[in-house]
């Protein structure tokens, strides 16, 4: 087996999902849950998969990592630094420590700190939904996914293992350094959602009140549907990326600059131009 | 029956959908297509529902609307305006003229010019899909969606006919004045597409190239889909309704600086305020 086992630390949708699958997969493997709330920890208990229990066992107590030889770190950004810091007096040696969050460079500086013997690798997941909690945790939600991974020198052949184990789930692992991604996610992740819920602040907080609801079809729920995912979470990746999410937001302020330049000058071509571009562009990803 | 016959003018997605909703639910009505285009003719004369050809006839020749009681437009907006004009000699007294267009100032004023006799009723369905085209048309589009109507002085009463009409094919009729419709359309329908215009233009066309795709995940996806749509249709859409759609991008734009602000400031309790808000909005929409 990759790990024998294994403790989640943080079962909202991607750490139960995440324990959905491993259960699925590796039914010999002890999965150990660790929560901040107590309900939380009931829940997990109660978790099963075909009849079996999901987790081995599940805790408040995060001093159980002590027992993991893989700890997946399931938390928001700033919630994942402090943890860190928190579990390394009890990580044995040789034991491997990953995470999901959508930032990587402030945790990547983060993991240099953890004691020599100890394996940080950064993981982030391209999977999630506006639906957070462990209720809406479901096997499969990793199948197809980019799983971007930041290595740090030495530990390349250990992080192999957890390539081997995303795999496994049906996602595709990355290898990317923090910069870059952080680059990238703030134009395909952070920038989206900050559009999306500036969209809702602003049709749904208009002075038309509750008269823009029967105007509101699919495009507009499709385009403001991430503007309902948990706002702690999105708190952590927008201030751990700030100065990349700042370039983006800029660069997207500029485009619809240029957007409103061509509707008030009202010149069709030009405009037409624009819309056929964008139409152009979105239709390859349909493909 | 409401109507005997029915012209539907443009075989798009809308066109489409209306007439398979009209011979399910009207099987004796007789149902005439009109197209620009020979190859949608033939589409739409081999199209069934359950074994009936859906269209009683289909042809190239706008004059049909001669025989009708209820002629649909069912183009762009400025196709729409040029047609209105093109077909005003050929209508019977009593006919009933309605339309599917997005924006309702321009068609109302260009309806002032038909003939005495002659009932224009603006219509606009809250219907639609980024996939355009007879081939893509479907029963049910319209099923419990918005069909808000612009009903001139002196048409009251037909109007209630094509009212139950519209019922009958579960959308929910709204009477509302033109100027309030393309105010509040410009924020909820207008605006979201051209934000996920500039969000493709910006993001698929950005000097990262193709090393954004493996990190677009359903996020994006979403918030992007409606850039997919018809440019035509959408070029007339924004200019028709410029001065509109100029005032929400303006709010946008706005609102955006004020998202820039509190990233660039760091202060975390402000941009959760930002996100909840967002949260708390976007959540009622899923209820």
């Amino acid at each position: 087996m990759l790990f024998h086992h294994c403790t989640i630390v943080g079962l909202g949708l991607l750490g139960g999902s995440l324990a959905l699958d491993l259960r699925r997969l590796l039914p010999e493997m002890t999965i150990t849950g660790v929560a901040h709330r107590e309900e939380t920890v009931t829940l997990a208990k109660a978790l099963r998969h075909e009849g079996t229990p999901v987790f081995t066992d599940a805790t408040c107590d995060i001093t159980v990592v002590r027992d993991a030889d893989l700890v997946i770190l399931c938390t928001p950004v700033q919630t994942i630094l402090a943890q860190m810091a928190q579990i390394t007096p009890y990580l044995a040696p040789g034991t491997v420590v990953t995470d999901v969050g959508s930032t990587k460079r402030t945790i990547m500086n983060a993991a240099t700190a953890l004691p020599t013997g100890v394996f940080f690798i950064g993981g982030h997941p391209m999977a999630g939904s506006d639906r957070a909690g462990l209720t809406h945790a479901r096997t499969g939600l990793f199948a197809n996914a980019t799983w971007a991974f930041c290595i740090p020198p030495g530990a390349e052949a250990v992080a192999q293992r957890l390539t081997a184990l995303v795999e496994l789930l049906g996602a595709r692992p990355l290898l990317i350094d923090p910069e870059t991604h952080d680059d990238l996610v703030a134009m395909t992740s952070h920038l989206p959602h900050v559009a999306a819920a500036a969209l809702t602040n602003l049709v749904l907080g208009s002075a038309h009140g509750d008269a823009v609801l029967p105007f509101i079809a699919g495009g507009y729920r499709d385009c403001t549907r991430i503007a309902a995912a948990n706002p702690a979470m999105w708190r952590d990746i927008l201030l751990t990326n700030r100065d990349r999410v700042l370039v983006a937001l800029g660069g997207l302020l500029d485009e619809l600059e240029l957007w409103r330049d061509a509707i008030r000058s009202g010149d069709a071509p030009h405009l037409e131009a624009l819309l056929t571009t964008a139409h152009d562009r979105r239709e390859k990803l349909n493909k």
